[in-house]
């Protein structure tokens, strides 16, 4: 996926919003926007739009000299772990735990700023159920499912970890092992190892980094630790909009799961935006 | 009113609309991009967020060598016109035809770039209808005109400009003299005296242009004529929010017709976004 001038936008849109939560002061505010204005104009358009935004979500972590997006992490995922007993529950009752646990992991993708309470999470939740997968490979994904032993699990971000855990746990109840991968360390939303502990996923399965702070996974950039396990996997699921954009067209078994959020993405995959997606690579 | 954090998207989101409103390639797009990012790099924050767009509409006009909203103009004023009989009447037989006329000419504020048919304007400028006007001063603006003969009115948008007429008609029906206001040259999709003259604007009062092609009224940048103008009215009527960022504040008898269309002005005012106002300054 290239980036198109449609991101030009929205990369500073996601700027701003980065500022306004941490919430520092005009003139540092006013310092980093000029950095961002300076990556953008160096911003490689045959390359993902997560190649820049990774650029821009560093420029702001060290302008700022901190992580805007640590304390409102912590509350996504206490939100979220609110809601996870009567998940739990609707995942255990349901004629298909696995359909539905994965369908919860990619409603669990529209968590996003701006939702702030358990009654939102729950009602854009509960509004993603009700909502048709636009392109939905999930009995391809259960016959391939059968032949593995072993998943990787591309994690997203805060929040949504804890619909991923539903995931997971089904998928160790019918005896796979599973391997989840968060980020080598902090970028906008996306989990680290603190989230996977914080949210209890540390007991469902083994936590792996992937070495790196890039939105999505730039394969090039994680470790090669990660990049050997990512190699050797026979099964990926993985979750979100960025690692679809760094990694669809990989030459790997992958399922993605996620929410098409932006315009870009969306008309990349022909669909309308917010379409949910469980896409086969 | 000062330019905020939140302008610079949109600063951005208006060049792509821009570009793609002319259709030129992406190598030339590309270009205009990077110097838009440069002028934003410079932006004056103590000034109107107009002050910017004004730069940046000047390089997108310079990068792709034509005006990329000339046509669109055109089919704006068209649409408008289809709908002017309709209206006219609609006028005629209310109970106070100035009150309705100057509604409508609020109403048809929200004429802007994604609306192409003439039901789609009529769907919207009938809605605008319902809405009540969030600041109303519309019986000061009676008192205030019982003493003016003569009303200096600020023009903004095609399209639009067909909603003014209806509004300038009554005002001469009860014998005032007008001036119309446009642009000295093209800037947006603001009217110039082409708009005029295609509208029928130019049969029904005197048209005068301000000299300038910044967006709204940014008096320095105007000609030594208009300002004359300016500060010799009696009453003025302006049109839009991008006359209402530069002039209010103003020491002139102004009333302001407009849709708060952004979220950083809809702020200013403490209201919600897309409020519709008849404010006297």
């Amino acid at each position: 996926m290239k980036t198109s001038s449609d991101c030009f936008p929205c990369f500073l849109k996601q700027t701003v919003i980065a500022l306004k939560q941490y919430g520092s002061n005009e003139e540092i505010d006013r310092k980093v926007i000029r950095e961002v204005l300076d990556i953008m104009k160096d911003a490689d358009m045959s390359k993902p739009p997560a190649y820049t935004t990774t650029f821009i979500h560093r420029a702001i972590r060290k302008g700022i000299a901190a992580d805007p997006f640590e304390k409102i992490k912590r509350q996504y995922n206490d939100i979220a772990l609110s809601l996870y007993p009567r998940l739990r529950e609707l995942v255990k009752n349901s004629p298909d735990p696995v359909k539905t646990a994965s369908r919860l992991a990619i409603a669990g993708n529209i968590i996003d700023f701006g939702i702030f309470t358990s009654i939102d999470i729950e009602k854009s939740v509960e509004q993603s159920l009700r909502t048709e997968i636009a392109v939905d490979d999930y009995d391809s994904f259960m016959d391939d499912l059968m032949h593995a032993d072993e998943i990787l699990y591309l994690l997203d971000n805060a929040g949504e970890i804890v619909f991923d855990r539903l995931l997971i746990e089904e998928l160790r109840l019918i005896g796979k092992q599973v391997k989840a991968v968060v980020k080598g360390s902090a970028v906008l939303n996306d989990v680290t190892r603190e989230d996977a502990l914080q949210t209890g996923l540390a007991s469902v399965c083994e936590i792996i980094d992937n070495g790196s702070d890039a939105i999505g996974t730039i394969l090039p950039w994680t470790s090669h630790a990660f990049r050997r396990e990512f190699e050797d996997a026979q099964l990926t699921i993985s979750k979100g909009q960025g690692n679809f954009e760094t990694l669809f067209g990989t030459d790997k078994r992958i399922y993605f799961l996620f929410q098409s959020k932006c315009d870009v993405v969306s008309k990349e995959l022909e669909l309308p935006a917010c379409s949910m997606l469980f896409k086969k690579s």
